[in-house]
């Protein structure tokens, strides 16, 4: 990769200086939020990461942030790297994959980042067979209402889950690679089944978004929405969320969010029952049992 | 009242002094986190307040606080103000009016802070036809997810709604007192009728703390639902809420409440047949009209 060595007197400035060949341990293709705090991240962690974007304006902030080492002028150069992190949405992973697969070296290992793991998981096993035992599905479950490069922060993933779903044939080498890195970023590693994470994301964040998404068209039906509280705030917060991004993002787990959808549909509309017939009992036992699990799930 | 007056000494430590009458211009009954902070609120804005709760503890930490000047020792003494804040929990509002009812002044105004009000405006007018002209039924739609007077704070109403639900047989003076001393404490006076606000409360306020609670639930059924990311955490925050009072809240908006509901439940049922068909313009369109109607709202 071509590393930029910049003059000290330039560093709070417009960038300059001169480049010169460096070796990447660690490859990140998109620099956005995700790819970029993995950037500032593992910098810190004490590797040498090349980036790589399509967009000239995100590369030049990369370099101004310091969220890499270094840029790769041509996707393919990315290979280089003993390690490659593909931080694209969802349907961008496989074109990437395709456009690396015939530069990729035998011991390279790959993971992504991508918010739905089993489509691609499955169409790396059936495209690249030789490559799927070193490509390891990865889903940091971190993220902020803005997004971009210029958000990117070294510390996005403290205490953040992030999931991986290698299978029986993934190699142990490549998933204790990730593994590694990942924890060295501070998120907390949970290994699941492609289909078993999908679910989780269905739940615990699609359907959130969407709900939000809804509660707030829902309230466009009122004289006076402005006059909801902090509940509302929290509930409705993510209805701001990147519609392209988030269009991508369901249409690529179809399946496991109109299931949840669907249960969670009756059972608001088994809720309505309750509180119509004035159920005080068991609608407290809902509450306490909630509160209860909330507990359990030691957040806030 | 009893004032409390104490040695400035004292101001930090527990509180000692001695006690000398005062008359109180506005009356608090329930010194939780709203009563408290309203309490402290109009102290600034330069109102003499008394206080009155049922726990002693309350009231000890009140005057510790300085929530109130001072404080009543028996419900009755507080028909001494010339408007008094009823702030305790929705069903325990027209058994405080029925023990005050029988010592009211004729030019004393009552509003109550209750989150619901076609139930409680219409008992008032129905029980104390006489006292209903004077009563302005108020819901301050601001909150924490703590509560209790340790929680108090005199900007807790500080650009917040406060819907106050006045009929074309108050008295406009009435209402122009308690429009007055809520505007004093920082928040934003609306007008609707009283199940005009039961069905914005039920959609802004009540039935997100029970998808809050049901998405809780429902993520009881997967193998990590620790995995969840900053969209979860906000929309189940409100899921720690306390179940006794929700309940309370719940029972007393039934109607709203289950309309609302099953509207929601119908939309996501619906919205699961567009994910399910993999309608891509459609659900995009569903993100970019939701986004557009939150950057409506003026919120975040």
């Amino acid at each position: 990769m071509r590393v930029h060595i910049r003059h000290e007197s330039f560093r709070l400035s417009r960038p300059g200086g001169r480049w010169e060949e460096s070796k990447a341990e660690v490859a990140i293709v998109g620099l956005g939020l995700i790819g970029g705090s993995i950037g500032l991240g593992l910098q810190d962690f004490g590797y040498q990461v090349g980036g790589y974007d399509v967009d000239p304006q995100v590369l030049e902030t990369a370099i101004e942030r310091d969220a890499v080492n270094g840029i790769f002028d041509n996707l393919e150069e990315v290979v280089e790297a003993d390690t490659i992190f593909i931080a694209v949405p969802p349907a961008h992973v496989l074109p990437i994959l395709r456009e690396i697969k015939p530069f990729l070296r035998p011991e390279t290992v790959v993971t992504d980042c991508a918010s739905v793991k089993a489509d691609i998981v499955e169409a790396v096993h059936a495209e690249f067979p030789e490559l799927a035992p070193r490509f390891v599905g990865g889903h940091p479950m971190a993220g902020k209402h803005v997004g971009g490069i210029q958000n990117a922060a070294w510390n996005l993933f403290e205490n953040a889950a992030w999931v991986l779903t290698p299978d029986a044939g993934t190699d142990r080498q490549a998933v204790s690679r990730i593994n590694q890195l990942v924890c060295g970023l501070g998120a907390q590693v949970y290994h699941m089944a492609p289909d078993e994470h999908d679910r989780h994301v269905a739940l615990l964040s699609h359907v959130p978004h969407i709900l939000a998404a809804q509660l707030v068209q829902t309230s466009q039906g009122l004289a006076y929405p402005q006059v909801a509280g902090g509940s509302w705030r929290d509930l409705t917060r993510v209805a701001g969320s990147d519609p392209a991004l988030w269009t991508q993002i369901v249409m690529n787990n179809r399946a496991a969010i109109a299931d949840s959808l669907r249960a969670l549909a009756d059972e608001l509309a088994g809720f309505a029952i309750l509180v119509e017939d004035g159920d005080k009992e068991n609608v407290e036992w809902f509450f306490n049992a909630a509160r209860e699990s909330k507990r359990r799930q030691r957040e806030d």
